[in-house]
């Protein structure tokens, strides 16, 4: 049967699940858009710019499992670089589609606006190559080979990918057949992954499991729990997958590693262990605590989206899944032991006084229950969180290794949209908020009613603490009466500004009451360089690139 | 003597005019800014992003020659590209800097925050290099040599150039003189080009002048108006270039040709020329309103910012400036009619009805002194624009060609800080507005008193005019009190809401009142589709990219 290209993409998106697109209009889009709108499945969600609407496919991408943006040429698609850039470095596939001009224009290269003075069609696909999987520049003979050639790359590496579309392109007529090309393991190099690792774990008094990101990027969740359920190992997870096992599944979680400050009893359980098994996971400076793994990183086992590592042997084109799967079935070595962690916050009396950063963490902490989905800012709160106790499903998203403050703000709007039914609680540092707040009108429009918690503290801490001198006034931003921003946008919200744990405690009660009907939107006075004893620890351990 | 890089770079900067510095701090650009800080000569403009900093650093070079945008590596640097890609696009000098990390990270290729997942330290400069006309990565044998280079090419092109320095690198020591290598024409080139154009002009009965907005970025304004004075052609402009010449300058000048419609007699004198010589001209859709151009676009003398074309002949490494200094020495052929031209705005009188555009069109015009600088959104804005009539010194700055939106209200921050003692007015309309209105926070910050009109037309009306369906949902936006927005950033402030033109008179009687206090924020709400006469008739004429 026949299809128009952009009808044929907004399909296949949404037999992915994609029901939400993120974006502008833009002359050159007006199309795509209209796919958008006519599918009965899908629905157009208009950003107030497209950056924040790359942000938002990006978090409607982490709890929906894809995500997609539209934009139009030049002007609208380098706005939302930053964003699909995150959306790569941090494995969430997210799909960048922009409307360009018509083929004729192209061929002329004709100077029309959102041009460079000399034009090069050809320019902005070539910037953003950079920063995606794969992209694809659709034209007549090629539009209905390269959408399915990118959309395969996109549900097998779960990394973004770019695709522009020519305004005259989106009408023509392709086929509407479409087949997945799943990537399947080597069978050769699954065996003898399997026989490695299996050699290895057999022989170790301690193995201990270190489960990351990657394994819920690729569904690998199932297997590594069974993993897990069969061997009783001690297992930890780091910051990016803080959400990966609530506390409550495994007697011998050990919660989220924090290195030598923290979590103690997970950083020596893994530097003492034989045998580390590494699952899914990002060695990066933040999401390790400052690299702080003291065995060899080349004596563990390394289990990968499709490749394993064990004893600096690497075995290509084996799926984390499979090697998991089959794992569990044959492991034989079984840890008997039963682990303490207890690394929670825990109750602190409110005072009088300005908020006590342990107080307000700990409330957030009793605040959350069952199927919440969590949107931590990058920086001080993503530490301070690492202690926060997880109930099951819920989902804590942030943007560890990218790090680009002002996602949260925007990221929330899309897992709220991915999610209707559950509660999102976005909290953010007011510095970071500034870069996108508009987008609350977004979710505001959309009759969405997070819990957005704002710590206000004058400025970029993390930064301070970081800067040779941490009053360097280039670390100032503008005072903003933030509770008044939800005002500008519409009048259904609950919005306060607090100074101390008792006027906090109040606004929890009051958020319980009001958050079935609006938005909750709560102004966090903090003291400069009040921090939660873990967030502080952290910043020392951090090795962060200094001066 | 010995200078460390990034004080250096500040300092040659700093000679160049540059004593703002827009941008965001991040762990890798700290010393950056700090050079900035420490030079006596220079300040640092903390922004709320860097999208919104990249407009205000392309606004103050508009006005004061060069700009200087500062961010952080990655996320920073990506989340502006479409600022400089404008800049790019509209040959408006703004240096790029990214504070890149350590160079030891980089060497062992560390996969440190604000990375892709498999770091590349390349990637974000090669991303950048589509948009700018050259990068530098400064490494500790290259920091003086490059640092020289760019700032030769941002000299000689008034293009965008990029730097990422290492945190350490900053500190390195290098050598503290420089000698700008400023480009010069080639004689025997120039000889022939004014020879032949000569030859042209001195048969021709009717000549006739079409300067655009090249002449003002390579500083030969004064040679055009001598060539002007002394031939007294008839002479038009681009919209890119509606404050080149003054409506009182010439007795010949033609105003801003808008194409058939609008001013038809700059439409009639440039078709009906035998002649037409373009000095500067940037040929794009919107700013010949739609290319049309009547004569035969190979058979006119096209002088160029290095080359001139007399009769399809190309004369290579020639400026703009020599030439057109010779052609004035050296023309005889003088026009000795007049021309009529007076297609401003007209009073209308006020209803109590909704607001009238002509009306608020004209009251512009009235408001409008010698010295302001007024800074118009992309799209309709723009296109009614043309028709204002404008008095001596006052710049209109405009995005005609890249046609970003969100773009005018950061320009607006720079603008306004390139020329303190001057207002600054800003008209936007309130689809554009939502991009980037956190800026204005920026603006109150740094106690600046612009003037903003926002146009509220519920939603993005040149898009309807381009949209199958006017009133298409994708068109529609989010609706704002946008009179309460400003009160989120401060108290120093005349914010009102306007519906009719009484009201709107009113706002005017009162912003002459408080605009040397506060800064004077007016909300006016438009029907959906009211457009002076000229807008209509130009979205008309323009052929632009239809569905």
């Amino acid at each position: 049967m026949g299809i128009s290209v952009s009808d044929y993409l907004i399909s296949r998106l949404a037999d992915l699940g994609v029901e939400e697109f993120f974006g502008l209009p833009g002359d050159y889009n007006f199309n795509i858009i209209s796919s958008v709108e006519n599918n009965k499945k899908t629905n157009w969600i208009g950003c107030t710019n497209e950056l924040n609407a790359g942000y938002a496919a990006d978090g409607y991408a982490r709890i929906k499992g894809y995500g997609a943006l539209i934009t139009t040429y030049g002007v609208g698609e380098l706005s939302a670089m930053n964003a699909i850039a995150g959306s790569m470095s941090e494995f969430v596939p997210v799909v960048k589609i922009t409307g360009v001009p018509e083929t004729k224009y192209i061929n002329q290269n004709t100077l029309i606006h959102h041009n460079l003075n000399t034009p090069d069609y050809q320019a902005f696909i070539k910037a953003y190559s950079n920063v995606v999987e794969t992209a694809a520049f659709l034209n007549e003979n090629n539009a209905k080979e390269e959408i399915d050639r990118v959309l395969n790359v996109l549900i097998n590496t779960k990394k973004p990918v770019y695709i522009a579309i020519p305004v005259d392109i989106c009408n023509k007529i392709i086929d509407d057949t479409y087949n997945v090309e799943v990537q399947k393991s080597d069978e050769n190099n699954l065996n003898e992954a399997v026989n490695s690792a299996l050699e290895l774990i057999e022989n170790s008094q301690n193995p201990v499991i270190l489960a990351d990101v990657m394994v819920k990027k690729f569904c690998a969740k199932e297997q590594l729990y069974e993993f897990v359920r069969k061997t009783n190992y001690p297992v930890t997870t780091f910051l990016m997958s803080k959400d990966l096992i609530n506390d409550e599944e495994f007697a011998n979680y050990l919660g989220t590693y924090t290195g030598k400050n923290g979590n103690l009893n997970a950083y020596r359980t893994v530097n003492n262990s034989g045998c580390p098994i590494f699952i899914g996971a990002v060695i990066s400076d933040i999401n390790t605590h400052g690299f702080d793994l003291k065995f060899n990183p080349d004596d563990f086992i390394n289990i990968q989206s499709d490749f394993t590592v064990v004893k600096n042997k690497m075995y290509k084109n084996v799926l984390m899944k499979d090697i998991l799967e089959i794992l569990a079935k044959k492991v034989t070595n079984k840890f008997i032991g039963q682990c303490d962690y207890d690394y929670f916050y825990t109750k602190v009396e409110p005072s009088e006084n300005k908020i006590n950063s342990e107080y307000f963490y700990y409330k957030l902490q009793e605040f959350l229950h069952e199927g919440d989905n969590l949107v931590l800012e990058t920086g001080l709160i993503n530490l301070a969180g690492a202690k926060l106790k997880i109930k099951k499903n819920i989902s804590v998203n942030n943007q560890i290794l990218w790090g680009s403050i002002g996602w949260a703000t925007g990221a929330a709007l899309g897992v709220d949209l991915a999610d209707k039914n559950a509660r999102t609680i976005l909290v953010t540092g007011e510095g970071s908020h500034q870069l996108s707040a508009q987008e609350i009108s977004t979710m505001m429009r959309n009759n969405l009613k997070p819990v957005i918690f704002v710590i206000n503290n004058g400025g970029y801490t993390i930064e301070r603490l970081l800067s040779k001198d941490p009053m360097d006034k280039f670390n100032d931003i503008a005072g903003w009466n933030y509770s008044k921003l939800p005002y500008v946008f519409g009048e259904n919200v609950y919005s306060i500004s607090v100074s101390n744990d008792i006027e906090l405690d109040e606004a929890f009660k009051t958020i319980e009451k009001e958050q079935q009907n609006k938005m909750c939107y709560i102004e966090m006075h903090f003291d400069m360089f009040e921090l939660p004893e873990l967030a502080k620890e952290s910043m020392n351990n951090l090795k962060l690139s200094k001066l």
